[in-house]
């Protein structure tokens, strides 16, 4: 086994921005999507982070994003709108896009932001984090290239469509749900595969439908499975979210549905495209558009302690509130830097070494 | 086994909106909760339908539930507001919030409403089915009394917390989404008790946090779990679902929630009440203010026949579009009349015999 490489934050996200600026972005736009990455490298969702930088880079190398969108409004009401987002980066795109929600919510009570045309837009979680700094309430959703079947069904059909919202407390630190619909993310089917270990049934099923225990039969053709996994556990359920992800992000805002999402970084979009690019969508609400919100953060921290101090089921520590492992793994990366597996490590300094921006 | 009798839906409504009345609805009140109640029984809902006639008439005939209610607007912007349901029935303060939801979205491209001091509101099902009419994508959610654990938890915190949300199509009919965030019902425990069957691991745990298959364990305090059941197969997902829908309806509303949200029909408050009854949360979002709701539609037809196209898991007749279910119910209920199981039309019977009012 190769040894993990620890890199500062700061020097992950000026690496990240040099390298996306010699990419054709824009400093600002440059700077802006670098945060998007570092959120994820932060809260230890390493498949979000700079493990996508070079997949990133390439891409707008070679044409298939778009270095300098510029954003188009199509369609717009008080508290709604629906964004082109010009083929860019979904890093830079979304933050933008959310922006648009969040000033509608100031203004009006709410504020609602559909995008179509265009990419991957890192972690859900970095939205609904912009959100809180106002005091808002804010939602965020993005369709993703087909990944997941629906129950009963065999094939990828829908991505895994994650969905986040975040409440602010006083003084206990926020709830911030992010979570992809699919029972689990690929990168567990990934890493069983590498260490040859089978994967649980409710994972994953195999190219003829069946359930999967073997990781390389995802590769293979299968699919992933929803979560709820099975009719009996209720996968249903997962596949319903699932879908209401994709039509908020990818039918409202005229993009790309279902199996015709195209992939990041992929040249051509499916046969039958049916939009254009992914979908984004971006809601946030004015907290005392409802109640008081010194009133709402102290009943959240009351809830908060109520469910930290439920009884842990055996061989647990109890329940976490969401949030927690993300929050935790900040405090962590960026006192002691941010933990890079070797082929990551290996991709960055070749970067570095083709482009003579050094890390660090 | 007793025989099954069935009953024509005019009937069932007829028979709700007199007990109703008798209990002192006003006439608009009692034939709004009647449609409520009517929806969930011709949807295949049954738990949801006059299978609780006699407890809403019970609440209302000893005060514990206000038949009269004065809604009041505690706080509003022009697409949000909080409403105070005067401690009602849920089968009519829920359709006068979510008609406040549809007029603001209708004015300002969305609207929200939150719901405090309620009781339960039926089917969420039927929320979003009034939003469809007016061309709306309607959102309905509710907290309840306490059945589920939280992930690595003992006892029970959360409601079933239920989401709807409803996209409408041109030729295909609509996709209706409406679930509880548990991973079941407690009817499908209920049943499994009766039968004298066992439960499948991941429905639920018993009072010392272990994996329950006996239904009883249910009853002796154990609990139903979130779906995605454990935490291998993403039951802190499904926790997280049950969380968001019990923050925005019971913490933003100012009601209860969690494990102080009281139960339909119940005198007192739990101990430690935090707020006002249980709570709704209530959304609507104008087609039009994202995109042509022909082109909306055109594209749900698409996605409805692409799913259906799916091909079929080994055992399965191929993926359901949501919604299917419930709406196939209602074409054979409308037909051939609702299907009541003895306790229910014997309870019914029995409330015809004291009340004077004929069933049928």
């Amino acid at each position: 086994m190769l040894e993990v490489k620890t890199y500062p934050a700061e020097v992950l996200h000026e690496f990240s921005i040099r390298l996306l600026a010699l990419a054709g972005l824009p400093a600002a736009d440059a700077e802006l999507a670098a945060d998007v990455l570092l959120a994820a490298d932060l809260r230890g969702i390493d498949s979000h982070g700079v493990a996508r930088l070079r997949g990133y880079v390439d891409a707008l190398r070679t044409g298939q994003v778009n270095p300098a969108p510029e954003l188009r409004v199509v369609r717009e009401t008080l508290t709604t709108a629906t964004v082109d987002g010009d083929n860019g980066l979904g890093l830079v795109v979304g933050p933008r896009a959310n922006e648009m929600a969040m000033d509608k919510a100031l203004d009006a009570g709410s504020g609602w932001v559909a995008v179509r045309n265009t990419n991957h837009f890192g972690i859900a979680g970095y939205y609904v984090l912009q959100a809180l700094e106002r005091d808002l309430v804010g939602w965020a959703m993005t369709n993703s290239s087909a990944l997941v079947a629906p129950l009963f069904g065999v094939g990828r059909m829908l991505g895994t469509n994650p969905l986040a919202i975040a409440f602010p407390g006083h003084e206990e630190p926020p709830i911030v749900i992010d979570f992809a619909t699919s029972a689990v993310s690929f990168g567990k089917i990934e890493i069983a595969r590498r260490q040859g270990i089978p994967i649980p049934e409710g994972w994953a099923i195999d190219v003829r439908g069946r359930p999967a225990t073997d990781p390389q039969a995802v590769y293979d053709g299968g699919a992933l499975l929803p979560v709820g996994s099975t009719r009996e556990l209720g996968g249903h359920k997962g596949y319903a979210l699932a879908m209401m992800v994709d039509v908020l992000s990818g039918v409202l805002s005229g993009a790309n549905w279902g199996p015709f999402a195209p992939a990041f970084a992929i040249e051509q979009q499916p046969a039958g495209s049916v939009g254009d690019g992914i979908g984004h969508f971006f809601g946030a609400l004015r907290i005392d558009g409802f109640i008081d919100p010194d009133e709402f953060k102290r009943q959240v921290d009351h809830l908060v302690r109520t469910f930290r101090a439920t009884p842990p089921a055996p061989g647990t520590g109890g329940p976490l509130i969401p949030g927690d492992p993300e929050r935790e793994a900040e405090i962590l990366r960026r006192r002691d830097g941010i933990p890079l597996i070797p082929p990551v490590a290996a991709d960055l300094e070749a970067l570095a070494a083709e482009t003579g921006v050094p890390l660090g």
